[in-house]
């Protein structure tokens, strides 16, 4: 069989997760909480599946769900989208990110993104017969410099991938920055992609901005989130894509022959969520800005050197001054294997690889494992 | 936007339960149980819920849930397949043969199929740059003509894609059949899909054979299938592929970036369903044999003609008798809002259409659903 993908392998995040399991480690690595979901929302899961709602929801996703996106987009970023034909609820932010990216590239397209990128984004290229075309930002702040992303520009560039927060490096977009990816969109008629995963994780009481909030850009843009992020149940795989009439159309042509619909009885609880505790996602910046903070104090006496984290619930971290001779990928096994904390090597996000010295750790823990884990790092 | 799928539009299942909501039909149109499922199941879904099982499934499927996988292929077909390395579960047996289909289609490769043949294998070759090649089954019995397959070989035919139990006609391949194919497959070096949701649906005492029984068939072959059919769970949206390693290896690949995982917790419930009430799945032929009979016989005196259904949950009606002169699309659309007993018309499944008069019925329903549905068909 000829692949399809010959330059990939098992995820880095399935790879981390399992050696930590295997060697007992902490698992800073995938991210994902280590702390129980909400009662409420498991108990309306429950609840809707004992009662019968256990067939296949409609195609675009349960229409009280649908409403309550509507609801919640409307709160965060005064936009009104329309829940009938705008909103397409998906097998996780991951299935809404592949749709979306075969549904806009065509063979022989450019799609520009940014390196470090999520692993997900080229791969999907890749089979939609484009080519990504990788912008790299540099450390400790990881700033987009947009001439850098207008250089690069062909006539064959098609899409723009962005992500704010950004995974693995916490940067936030600020609003010059939306208004130059609006600029570039609008110049070069192109499509963009913004996963906003980590919309609700945006710390230092930064004004929470998303595509959402620059009407010429949204309306070239599919926005896509996720419930597993921003309710603690990442094995939920719920998300959803917010585009206009007609991305939403050809959306949902390609969406009903991945996945056809998600899973029915969880659908409801989160619309059960939203509707009766908006407060959980209003308060969820305050929420991770803690943990944060408590892992950068716990950090304070380690020779690590913490780089800025705006948003996300993923600190990076320097380790010259520990193993400078090491690469992030041999730090990464050894931190795992003789010293159980489990991370990401941040050069596994690069196109071309990175010599830096970072790893990326979730901080999605509770307390007591953060603090466990930071006692581990300082004695490095 | 250029769309990837010009032809397509909302499938006809979205369509008609839509029609048959706004007309408070019987919606015996998309194939769905309208009856419980198993309580211990969605107990068990609860249970695993609220203990925490919330967080990220490993990539290809909960290890419980593909060593039970492997039990009950063991059980049913006799072979020996590895968790490990041949089964990966998919979020529904929509994602696994998106999958299996972009793994193994490259830009200008034939993809033989049935016509009729269910509605998501063409879209899924046409994204991954192939070209369906449909040759006909003729009603009554829809039995297959291997000289007319081996005709439409080219030197670009790579792949066919087979699904018996047969939806929407209700065909059950033989032993011939299974050889024929197997034969075919090896002969052209071809690969080969086996659509095999209905498996546990075969009636009549025949042997439940599966692409599983012919060891070389099965060295070249993706057969998948769905637990939200065999376990009237549709809205869970769990299937599983399962291949020998060369090929899953290819099919994980793409899988970790179409959904990465599915739903965590019903990966569970249903791993405790197949150990602990494995006989569920044995006594689901008989189980659906009954519906089928108790239907066909409150349809004794109705002027349709009853179609042989020898496996799957659906009964074909040809409606000649009734009102020869409607297509069969008006012959639905007049069922529906004029009757209020919902269809699919038979025509949809085919490429090139169809002008029989043949409509699709679901009898996976309670029996006073069926006595009442047939009271109405009765009238005609
Ligand atoms: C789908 S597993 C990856 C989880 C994640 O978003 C991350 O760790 O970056
Ligand atoms: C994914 S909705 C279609 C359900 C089904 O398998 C059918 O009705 O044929």
């Amino acid at each position: 069989i000829v692949s399809k993908l010959p330059a990939v392998g098992t995820t880095i995040f399935s790879q981390m997760s399992q050696l930590a399991a295997e060697h007992h480690a902490i698992n800073l690595s995938q991210g994902f909480p280590d702390f129980a979901a909400n009662p409420f929302l498991l108990q309306r899961l429950a609840k809707h599946s004992a009662e019968g709602l256990n067939q296949y929801a409609p195609m675009p996703g349960v229409p009280m769900l649908r409403a309550q996106i509507a609801a919640l987009t409307a709160r965060c970023y005064q936009r009104q989208v329309c829940a009938d034909n705008e909103i397409t609820v998906t097998s996780g932010a991951t299935e809404a990110l592949f749709v979306a990216i075969q549904m806009l590239v065509q063979p022989g397209d450019e799609v520009l993104l940014f390196d470090p990128a999520y692993d997900s984004y080229a791969p999907a290229i890749q089979l939609a017969g484009g080519t990504p075309v990788h912008v790299r930002l540099q450390a400790p702040d990881y700033q987009v410099d947009w001439s850098l992303v207008s250089a690069v520009m062909t006539p064959r560039t098609r899409l723009i991938i962005v992500n704010s927060p950004h995974n693995p490096t916490g940067m936030v977009f600020k609003e010059s920055d939306w208004l130059a990816l609006q600029q570039l969109v609008l110049t070069h008629q192109l499509y963009c992609i913004s996963d906003e995963v980590y919309e609700h994780m945006v710390f230092d009481q930064a004004a929470q901005l998303s595509a959402h909030c620059f009407a010429a850009l949204a309306a070239r843009t599919v926005v896509v989130s996720s419930f597993g992020k921003t309710f603690h149940v990442t094995g939920w795989k719920l998300g959803y894509a917010i585009a206009p009439p007609s991305l939403t159309a050809e959306f949902r042509k390609i969406h009903q022959y991945v996945t056809f619909a998600s899973f029915t009885p969880a659908q409801y609880a989160i619309a059960d969520m939203l509707q009766q505790q908006p407060e959980q996602v209003a308060e969820l910046g305050q929420f991770y800005q803690q943990k944060r903070d408590f892992f950068a104090a716990a950090l304070a006496t380690s020779r690590f050197t913490l780089l800025p984290c705006a948003g996300t619930y993923f600190q990076l971290l320097d380790y010259r001054a520990i193993a400078a001779e090491m690469t992030d990928v041999q730090f990464c096994q050894w931190l795992t294997t003789e010293h159980k904390v489990a991370a990401i090597p941040l050069s596994v996000f690069y196109q071309q690889g990175s010599t830096d010295r970072i790893i990326r750790l979730c901080f999605a823990k509770e307390q007591h494992t953060l603090a466990q884990a930071a006692e581990i790092l300082c004695q490095l």
